[in-house]
């Protein structure tokens, strides 16, 4: 297919081009793209949620196997899946770019068609942005809104002792799928072989190729009648973000190591790379699930939620933060996140 | 002074350092940093209004001669200059950086000296942000937040024939203190001399260095119980933006060169550089001035503003968009605005 240089069509061009199909859904936007602002207008009886992440290439993603239509609808479920953990929203994005010469206008096409339809099935609003060269790769900056019923946003700091740990879905596929597309990247550099193995690896592939911002856990906290004590989505490895909560909440944890889902695919894979299971699903990140804290009387009531499991409780925080294994051993849980400033 | 390595504190650790010395100064800012997302809440009747802007090294900024400190405040001013150019007040900002292994801890610290100034200035709380690690450079992305009264937002399109044109301050300063900087940035690359030549520039190298948003024209229109019929700032040139307000509001305008305001400075530095005054005014951009239109029955009333000058009239969108020079002639006014894609 012909390649449209970006200097073809000049920066206003350019967004005309990237933002013609996107149309406005929400009430609650009142001006779009094209001021020197956005205007968004809420209900008086709500209260609104901010986030913003940047997305670098060579740090957060590789284009050599990450295609760019699923680099925009993952670039839009990172925010997304910030919004949800505080039990709000999502109803409008702005989205920044900085791309070098060697982006063509239709690999932006491509960047924003993913973006498109992460917007489409969230029903959010692209309302601003801003389109930038670089001197080299590319950077996506996306700030969410969200809006929540005034006073419900669920903070990281609300869990208090015995209170129940709660995770949505399973852990440590994300991570997985990231092995498998780095060996084939490996693969493919020292051999040039053109045939990379994906066969098989469909479902920790798609956790880290294009994973889902979990609405339909808050959706279905609403329906259940579950407010969550505290929450917060696990993007860097469920051992920091239970950190991140004792921490803000100055209580402890137990979380029991059986109880922690693993979807047996993502098992399997890391019993090929010889990589623990558990320390996939501790520390893996990118998982997008969402780790929440309810009062103990919800018990019943989260029990019936489909694809949410209790893995543990809270505890004073004298007691610290641990895992308990299955054969009753107590280990300190550390932090072994992502860390973007190792050297 | 000794300089630290980013490694040597990790993300969370130098988040914590870079954000320790802001307060949040805002009654709706009801959450800062520190959870998924920030918690803002405003009155119930009022607008929010949403900006964004991403600065990248060597295409926005030359850090040969930006000190850090300064491109910090500059990268705010950027922002708040979009949110008063549509008459609100700031409220809120996130600040997302990526840099590379060049910067130090106390780099960063002198960046975020400037962020906090600014802040401090406008009244502005950080409430969230990103930070990464990049291969190469820096670069910044800034959201602002900002409140309007229900309905008082002020558009590009709400011009219409006969409004009378008006600008603050002065135009084309920043633009001739970028020239000077280039110059002087020449001969040290070519002579190595360690001594650049800025005595007597310091007005067009302050506007190009520290720009200021012009949140005292936004109160002042307040006070004289001027509405605007419509508002931009000045970032790419005049000539751009009048053509904005032009296509967004369907009609033409006459802008009459001799009353466009030029500082003499700015006119001594072009006469030395032989750039045509009249060009570095209406093409120069990065003044942040606000350039506005108001209704004729408003004419006394704004003429008493201080620093605020009628530079023209809108006409019918058939006469087109035209300068009217001191000896009458008429020239169709072309955006010559910096274009980022520019091969």
């Amino acid at each position: 297919m012909a390649q449209t240089a970006l200097s073809a069509l000049g920066e206003f061009g350019l967004i005309d081009r990237l933002t013609k199909a996107f149309t406005i859904e929400n009430a609650s936007t009142k001006l779009g793209i094209g001021d020197d602002c956005a205007i968004v207008s809420y209900a008086d009886k709500s209260d609104i949620v901010i986030t913003t992440d940047l997305l670098v290439e060579g740090i957060h993603f590789d284009l050599m196997y990450c295609p760019l239509k699923h680099l925009g609808y993952k670039a839009v479920m990172v925010n997304l899946s910030d919004i949800y953990a505080m039990n709000a929203k999502p109803k409008q994005i702005t989205v920044s770019i900085a791309v070098s010469a060697k982006f063509s206008v239709e690999a932006l096409d491509d960047l924003y068609s993913g973006i498109a339809l992460a917007c489409k099935n969230h029903s959010v609003d692209l309302i601003g942005g801003d389109t930038s060269s670089s001197i080299t790769g590319m950077t996506i900056s996306i700030t969410a809104i969200g809006e929540v019923k005034k006073d419900k946003a669920v903070k990281r700091s609300g869990a208090k002792p015995n209170d129940l740990i709660c995770i949505s879905g399973d852990l440590g596929a994300a991570y997985m799928g990231l092995q498998i597309l780095e060996r084939e990247k490996h693969v493919f550099t020292q051999t040039g072989s053109q045939s990379p193995k994906l066969e098989g690896y469909d479902y920790v592939l798609e956790k880290q190729l294009k994973p889902e911002a979990r609405k339909d856990i808050v959706e279905r906290l609403a329906k259940y009648k579950v407010l969550p004590t505290a929450m917060i989505d696990v993007s860097d490895g469920l051992s920091s973000e239970l950190l991140h909560i004792c921490k803000c909440s100055n209580v402890g944890c137990k979380v029991y190591t059986d109880k922690i889902p693993v979807n047996e695919d993502t098992a399997r894979v890391a019993n090929e790379f010889s990589i623990d299971t558990l320390t996939a699903a501790l520390s893996g990140g990118e998982d997008y699930e969402l780790l929440f804290t309810v009062d103990i009387a919800d018990f019943h009531k989260v029990s019936m939620i489909p694809d949410v499991r209790i893995i543990g409780n809270i505890t004073q925080q004298s007691e610290g933060a641990q895992l308990i294994t299955a054969q009753g051993e107590k280990i300190a849980l550390i932090a072994q996140g992502w860390n973007g400033f190792t050297e």
